[in-house]
């Protein structure tokens, strides 16, 4: 355990979550009340995963113990991951939140981000000073999402907009525009986290459609993340949002060295295709995107890892510690240190996220603001 | 010159083609002769492609003297690659042909098939003892394939079945088995050939639906393949025809070590799932899969490719040497083989494909068999 005690940790994915959607009633908008408690089959539920974990997408023991959903207990948070792991700062990402992008209805997804919001920034930042949070924005309404942006974004206790992976299009659509005019506005990171991957009015999750196994969706998750990363730079966002800043985040990274590569090749060959784009992609991702580590690939040879981190130059300044917590392929800080190479722990455990999220040097309690004063 | 003077050289895939599919109508059933001729706007043609390269898929200098299609001359293909490279063998993989793949009416892809392969076998492979030929089949109507690959399988020039990427689903799923048991009943293997992603009845061709331009397109290409590959292994398309050998052609290659880590990883954890996987998926894959070279990665530093191809255990016996002529990404061997580690060049140039088509040692004249004696 000495690793772990030495090093700094800032985990960059954390999920808190509610036991059901209902939760969230004293927050809602009232014109969606009745949507929450009467909806479909006697009470709103966000679209579910048709893909399931055999033995469930929860780690077994952190169900609380009066009953509950992993995630829901601050309790048991603290206990299983701040204070077992002396954790400096937990980003709290949200859990099942993270599919209203898949909700057909642009209002009422919108109604269930501000509720979850009020939620967060009210009952779960000021319980702990090592908690930050990441402000959920519904995608499909992006001049509804900027607003919510505007709103909450100066919440000292919120560090980041968050959008899943799974989406109708690649992130770099102009329909998204004023998302990154607010984030940029604010200074506030976008996070793009794995979710909602063909769910709903999302696209299919895969480049060949729908898979049949659950095996098949969650290896090829990274495969979303990869189409919104050329998506954002092909498609200029960098250029049209120079402040505009990036997490990629529970998407793993070896897939990074090749996917560089041949973007990179591409744009020598094809640029007159996008003459916005000035510089090579790969130049444009190092400056404005990080990627958290979780689930950091496993070969059997860690010295086949380091190899395919290494051939990313500065890789060492774009990845950022992430345990997942509660999900079942959780990563302890110290598997994690231990698989990286050497001089990079320092960075990749905390003080990446650090600079990335302009956090203290050491946690304190973030101011309070008034969460809403922009509404 | 040297250097690929004394490299044997294998070139897995060589897109011949036809100046329009109308040539094909000597070969066609009468039933589809109309279509040919009358189809659409005065004349049939395949799905094209919404994202088009902005100066042309095909290198300039391979257009014909007297005009037509890149790859439609066989002078022109013997001077460019054959004699100007000392080809040992070429294995053509056709090119428009591949998009019958998203044609929405069975019957007819099929048709198109079957004339391609007479045009193929009659008109292309007695030219020279160096070409070899895939056979195409309409995926669409599975059993209508393996009858295709039945009746044409056994001509001594076919070396391989073919099928786009572009697909609706996995080609794990079973509608598509009686072609993986026609393959392995002829000894066949399999090639799934980038082409016809999200055209007509196919997938989207990312993960997130739809890209705008031509280079989000072409960099998202792997993880079509990716997809597939998961496909095949997950849904336990090798347990059930251990004799079935795969191809992946013009994907790239560096996306494989994260890959299979993530599907090991997964395969650990989540096999309660899939009970029929009996072993890592990367041991299956190493057994019964190969990739074609072409277009092999360009980081600025070539130290970098190396320390990604190493970190795959196996990958020196599994890697295929292509140039992908004629299009505009072509590979010289030369340039390829100094991009490989030292070690790798025979295996890769040229024995490995040897090995997996079953090539003898110097090109002979396959001998002549009646192409269609099963139909």
């Amino acid at each position: 355990m000495a690793v772990e005690q030495c090093l700094a940790v800032i985990d960059c994915d954390v999920h808190q979550n509610f036991n059901n959607i209902q939760e969230l009633l004293p927050w809602v908008d009232p014109a969606f009340r009745d949507y929450l408690v009467h909806g479909g089959y006697g009470g709103y539920s966000l679209p579910n995963y048709p893909w399931l974990h055999p033995s469930g997408f929860m780690r077994g023991d952190a169900v609380p113990d009066g009953g509950g959903v992993p995630g829901s207990d601050y309790g048991l948070l603290r206990e299983q991951l701040l204070d077992a792991f002396d954790v400096e700062y937990a980003i709290l990402t949200g859990e099942e939140i993270l599919s209203i992008s898949a909700v057909p209805h642009p209002p009422l997804a919108a109604a269930l981000a501000t509720a979850y919001n009020r939620w967060l920034t009210e009952e779960w930042l000021p319980r702990d000073p090592r908690l930050r949070g990441s402000l959920v924005v519904a995608p499909q309404d992006a001049e509804r999402a900027a607003a919510e942006i505007r709103a909450f974004g100066g919440h000292n206790g919120i560090v980041q907009v968050i959008v899943s992976c799974g989406a109708p299009t690649g992130y770099g659509d102009r329909r998204y525009h004023p998302i990154y005019d607010a984030a940029a506005e604010l200074g506030l990171p976008l996070a793009m986290h794995v979710g909602a991957e063909g769910l709903g009015t999302n696209a299919p999750p895969t480049a060949t459609g729908y898979p049949a196994y659950y095996i098949e969706w969650h290896t090829l998750l990274p495969t979303t993340a990869m189409s919104h990363l050329v998506s954002l730079v092909c498609q200029g966002v960098f250029e049209r949002f120079p402040g505009l800043r990036v997490a990629v985040v529970e998407a793993g990274v070896t897939w990074l060295p090749g996917l560089l590569w041949r973007l990179d090749s591409n744009w020598r060959s094809l640029r007159s295709e996008a003459p916005w784009l000035k510089e090579l992609p790969s130049e444009t991702i190092r400056r404005h995107v990080r990627f958290t580590t979780q689930p950091l690939e496993q070969p059997g040879n860690v010295e086949s890892l380091w190899r395919v981190l290494e051939a990313v130059d500065g890789l060492d300044e774009m990845l950022m510690f992430a345990t997942d917590y509660p999900h079942w392929d959780f990563d302890e800080p110290s598997q994690v240190s231990r698989r990286l190479p050497a001089g990079w722990r320092d960075a990749v455990m905390s003080e990446n996220a650090r600079a990335f999220y302009r956090l203290p040097a050491r946690a304190v309690e973030p101011e309070p603001v008034a969460a809403e004063a922009a509404r």
